[in-house]
C-alpha cells in the first residue's frame, strides 16, 4: 500500500515539476510510510526524490520506533552530534524545486533554505493533499468506524446519560473525552462544550461556567482512532424547554445541513455545497450569523482538503470525505451547529454519522 | 507582565536588527500575550513591529477566545472570505528583516515569503528563545509545582501502587496519564513506559508488550499544568530482583546524574554539564551507550532553550531551567535513565524533582 501511494506521489511530483519532496511532522509522513514523527525539535524528515529512492532521516534515539519498510524508504539515523539539516540538504542535492510538508516547523524551512539557496519552495500539500483527500475503500471504512464511535457518545448525550446541569463546561468536556476513549478512540482531539451565550463562540474553550436549566449546550467533539483516522461531530441539546427562537434557529440548521449534504454529489463544487447551506440560512434571515465555512475534509487529520468554502471551485469526486457543519451564532445570546462527516460516492452522498439531528431535550 | 515582556522583545529585536516579529502556534505567543493559538489551518499571528504597536490577527470564529489586552496588542479578526496572509503582509509593510516563530507551519512561511519577496527571514527563537529560557521567580514556582505534581506519580510508582506485572506497557502508560491529571496536570504530554529490552529505546512507544517479573520498567512522563508550565521526569523500577548488570548500570547513572546536577552552576557552559555526565558514564565503560544529549530546557514547552549538548557553549544564568537526564541503553537487553528538572540559581543548582533516584524493587 505505501509503495503504491509513493508511486502516485512521484507521478504527481512529475506533473508539478517538483524534484524533491520533504515531509516531517503531520499526516503526510504516516500516509506514505506508516511512521508518525514525534513533534519535537529533533528533525525527522522523509526525503523523496522524484526519480530516486526515499530516505527517512530520524534521530538515532527514535530509530527503534520506526517499522522499516525497505520497499518504501531507507532509514538514516543521525547522531546527537550530527546536523540533520545538512544531511537532508545533501540528500536533496541539486534539486531546483522542493516541496516541504505544510506543517514542517518554520525553523526547519529556514535552515533548509539557508543551505539550498538556489531552490524554489512549494507547500507539500500541493503534492500530497489531492491524493490524501480521496479516500480508498479501506479509509472510508476507517472513517465509518470513527464516526460510529463518536455517534455512541452523541447518543449518550441525547439520551441524557451525560449529566449537564450543575456541572461546568470543562467537567462535561472531560466526561465526553472519557466517553470518546471508551467508544474506541485512541486520542481525544477536542471536546468543545459551550453553554448558553458561550455557544455563540464557534471555537469556545470549555471553562468554569456552570450549566443551568433551560439553556442550549453545544457539543463538538472528535478524536483519533487507533488506526489514525479521525472523527468530528456536533450536536446541540437543551437542558429543559428552550426559548422559541432557539427552536426556530435549530430547525433552520437542520434544513440547511440536510440540503448541503444532499448537494454534496460527485461533480458538485465545494463552493456550491457551501452556497446551499448559506442560502437556506440567509433565506431564514440568519445569513450574517453563519460566520464560518460549511466544512472541511477529514482523514488522518481533523482538517484537511477539501474545504467547503466560498472560492473553492474544486469538484467532489468519489472518496472525498468532509464535514458538513452549518452554524448560527447570536452574539451574547446563544448559538447552534449541526455537524456530520459525509463521503461523496458514486451512489450519492453518505452521512457517516447517524445520531439524530433534532434538538434533544435532556434533564427537562 | 505581558507589556514588560514585549518591551524586552522589542529591545532584543533592536539588537538583532529584526524589523518585525511574527508569532503563531507554539509557546512564544502565550508567553507574550497570554493567548495560545489553536493548532489548526486558520491563521493566528501576532505581528510585532520593532517600533510600532502589536496586532493579533485571529480567525473571526476564534476571536471570542481571546482575552483582549489593549496595552499589549490590538485584535484584528479576519472573516472566512479574507486572506489572512495578505493581512499579515500588509501589517509587516516594508520590513527588511522578519523573524517568524519556530513552530509556524511551513505553509504559512512560504505564503508570507511569496508576498514579502524582498525580506530576509530568521527564526523567532533568536528573538524570544533567550528571554523565555530565563525564568523569573513566578515561573520557577510554576515549574516547582509541575515537578511536585509529577513527583507524586513517581512516588506512587516507586511504592508499588501502580500495577505493572501482567499489564501491557500501553495500559501502564494510560494509568500514569490518569495519575498525572489527578495530581494537578491539565494535559498529559507523554508517558513512555518501556519494559525490559524496550527500555533500550529512549523514545519507545508504549505498546502491547506485557510486563513480566524481573525486568526493568523505564517510565518517562510529563504534562502541562493549568498555568501552562510543564513537568518531565524519568524513573526506573524493577519487577523483582534485577540482573546484576542492571544494578551496576543504574548506579553509574545515579552518580553521573548527581555529578551533572552539581556541575550545573551559574557560569558553567551547557556543554560542560553534558561532558560531566558523559565522562562518568564513559569512565564506567558505557560511553557508547549514552546516545543522547544530557538535557533540554523546559518551561511553557517540554523542550526549549537551553540544550545541554556537545557544541553548546552558552553559559548558565540564574533562572535557566532544564532537564538532567543521562541514560544507558544496551541494545536488545535493557536500558535505564534518570531525569530531574533543575534550576540554576545564584545559590547553586536546585533539583525540582524530589522522588528518590534509587532503583525501586516493586512487586518483588
Amino acid at each position: 500500500m505505501y509503495a503504491e501511494r509513493l508511486d502516485r506521489v512521484r507521478h504527481r511530483m512529475g506533473e508539478l515539476g517538483v524534484d524533491v519532496l520533504l515531509l516531517s511532522i503531520g499526516a503526510d509522513l504516516p500516509y506514505l510510510t506508516g511512521y508518525r514523527a514525534m513533534p519535537l525539535e529533533r528533525l525527522t524528515m522523509l526525503v523523496v526524490p522524484a526519480g530516486g529512492d526515499a530516505t527517512l532521516v530520524v534521530p538515532r534515539l527514535e530509530a527503534p520506533r520506526v517499522v522499516e519498510r525497505p520497499e518504501v524508504f531507507t532509514l538514516r539515523a543521525w547522531e546527537e552530534t550530527e546536523d540533520p539539516v545538512s544531511l537532508v540538504a545533501g540528500l536533496a542535492g541539486s534539486a531546483r524545486t522542493l516541496a516541504v510538508g505544510d506543517r514542517t516547523w518554520a525553523r526547519v524551512v529556514l535552515d533548509l533554505q539557508a543551505r539550498l539557496t538556489a531552490a524554489s519552495w512549494r507547500p507539500g500539500s500541493e503534492v500530497v493533499g489531492p491524493l490524501r483527500a480521496v479516500k480508498d475503500a479501506a479509509e472510508v471504512e476507517s472513517l465509518r468506524r470513527a464516526s460510529a464511535a463518536a455517534d455512541e457518545v452523541a447518543l449518550q448525550l441525547q439520551a441524557g446519560d451525560v449529566p449537564l446541569v450543575g456541572r461546568t463546561e470543562a467537567e462535561v468536556s472531560a466526561d465526553l473525552g472519557r466517553r470518546l476513549v471508551a467508544s474506541g478512540h485512541a486520542e481525544v482531539n477536542f471536546a468543545i462544550v459551550a453553554a448558553g451565550a458561550n455557544a455563540a463562540s464557534p471555537h469556545h474553550e470549555p471553562g468554569g461556567r456552570v450549566i443551568e436549566r433551560g439553556e442550549v449546550v453545544l457539543c463538538d467533539f472528535g478524536g483519533t482512532m487507533p488506526d489514525g483516522y479521525c472523527s468530528d461531530m456536533t450536536r446541540c441539546v437543551v437542558t429543559g424547554e428552550p426559548p422559541a427562537q432557539l427552536r426556530e434557529v435549530h430547525a433552520v440548521l437542520e434544513r440547511a445541513q440536510a440540503a448541503a449534504v444532499d448537494a454534496a454529489v460527485v461533480g458538485a463544487s465545494c463552493e456550491e455545497v457551501d452556497a446551499v447551506a448559506r442560502r437556506h440560512i440567509s433565506d431564514a434571515g440568519y445569513g450574517d450569523h453563519f460566520i464560518h465555512r460549511t466544512g472541511h475534509g477529514i482523514g488522518l487529520e481533523e482538517h484537511e482538503d477539501p474545504y467547503l468554502v466560498v472560492g473553492n471551485p474544486e469538484s467532489l469526486v468519489p472518496g472525498h470525505a468532509f464535514s458538513v457543519e452549518p452554524g448560527i451564532y447570536l452574539d451574547g445570546r446563544f448559538g447552534a451547529r449541526i455537524e456530520d462527516i459525509v463521503v461523496a460516492t458514486a451512489a450519492g452522498p453518505e452521512s457517516l454519522n447517524r445520531a439524530p439531528h433534532g434538538l434533544a431535550v435532556v434533564e427537562a
